[in-house]
């Protein structure tokens, strides 16, 4: 690996890294904001997005540059081509994460809305599979790639749940209907948010391995009865 | 270009028209599962995923490999990149197929639901934009792929209506809250198809003109007010 090549991918790795500190800043904001009905913190959240939207351009940019520069082969390829697969999964997440702050800041109208028990355990979960495949990435860790693809399910497992409470909910007072669906959509936006970080922790195991382990999942399976709300492999 | 290359390229054009004309007939199989309670049509959806899946990873592959053979620069360098994109959107849209099929298939067992009107109308336009997506890309039609871009914002509004019509429905009957739910998830899986749609008319810009025009949307704005429901940027 040339000097250059070494220069220009180490700045790549800074700039991803910034990003995936950035994103992972909006969803803590974004859900605390939810569970805690502090919808001040909602607006932080959007008015970061349009940096987020630029510095994707700016990565994706840069990984041409690289392709057209250095011709990588082999691993390095396979890396610049996963950056260029969650570069866009990051941006979607910063995405999903402004859209559960607007439904956290329309909740905080509901002050005696009763918000499902789970949420904030399902919030946990997400949150901690942004950040294992963040450090999945950085030190090229499958084991911790795994695990993240593991924990998706019982994301999908507690959305599931949460769903079937604000059903509930509903049937039982009318007067919950709109902020249950407020609350229905932001878990559906959580559950999207786990989707997208195992999508980087199967580009991880991609980059290291060469494995291709998406629509693989059963290998992974921790046992839990696929519902009808888990996100499709 | 030399005659490898330009064998590689066309063998890559022609797997990636063959998914986008599985992924539209999923998606016409069951957006019809859905808008005419049809399910064993969403049965057929749901058994076409494995082969989109299988694709996409060859697809991927032969990016790659060609990006490592042929060290492609410019506007043929944007045309891979782009292709890594869009086959993941591709993919993607399958999901949503399936998703959609789902709810079709759950809503069937609610003969006396009645369906939101703008329901069959959102379908076709975001299947519109998919067709155009798909004829914008086999042509490099920016034209064509700025309409859809415009088109988008239509079915975010309609996306609005039908929640708005759900919400109604919800209130005024509990016994609709289960099928409602059903339908909110199908109108949202339908808007996300259409943002999908939209990101590959995107690439189809990128790749012809050079210019990134994703996140800039306001330049191409039919003026319809944004909504609480729209996708984000």
């Amino acid at each position: 690996m040339s000097k250059h090549f070494e220069r220009d991918l180490e700045k790549l790795h800074r700039q991803l890294l910034e990003l995936f500190s950035r994103v992972e800043q909006m969803i803590d904001l974004a859900t605390r904001s939810l569970c805690e009905r502090a919808p001040d913190l909602a607006e932080k959240v959007i008015s970061g997005d349009a940096i987020v939207n630029r510095t994707e351009v700016s990565i994706e940019e840069d990984c041409l540059k690289i392709l057209a520069l250095h011709q990588p082969v082999a691993a390095h390829l396979r890396r610049i081509s996963s950056i260029i697969k969650i570069n866009v999964d990051l941006e979607r997440m910063a995405d999903l994460a402004c859209n559960i702050a607007e439904r956290a800041r329309d909740l905080s109208q509901f002050p005696e809305f009763p918000l499902p028990e789970r949420l904030p355990e399902m919030v946990m979960e997400a949150s901690q599979m942004v950040r294992w495949a963040i450090d999945a990435f950085i030190n090229s860790d499958t084991r911790l790639a795994k695990k993240v693809i593991h924990l998706d399910e019982v994301v999908d497992q507690n959305n599931f749940q949460i769903i079937q409470t604000l059903r509930t909910l509903m049937k039982a007072d009318s007067t919950f209907v709109e902020p249950a669906l407020h609350c229905f959509s932001a878990s559906r936006h959580i559950e999207r948010l786990a989707d997208h970080a195992e999508n980087i922790a199967e580009d991880v195991v991609y980059v290291v391995d060469g494995d291709i382990v998406r629509h693989l999942h059963g290998q992974f399976s921790l046992n839990i009865e696929r519902t009808e709300n888990h996100a499709r492999d």
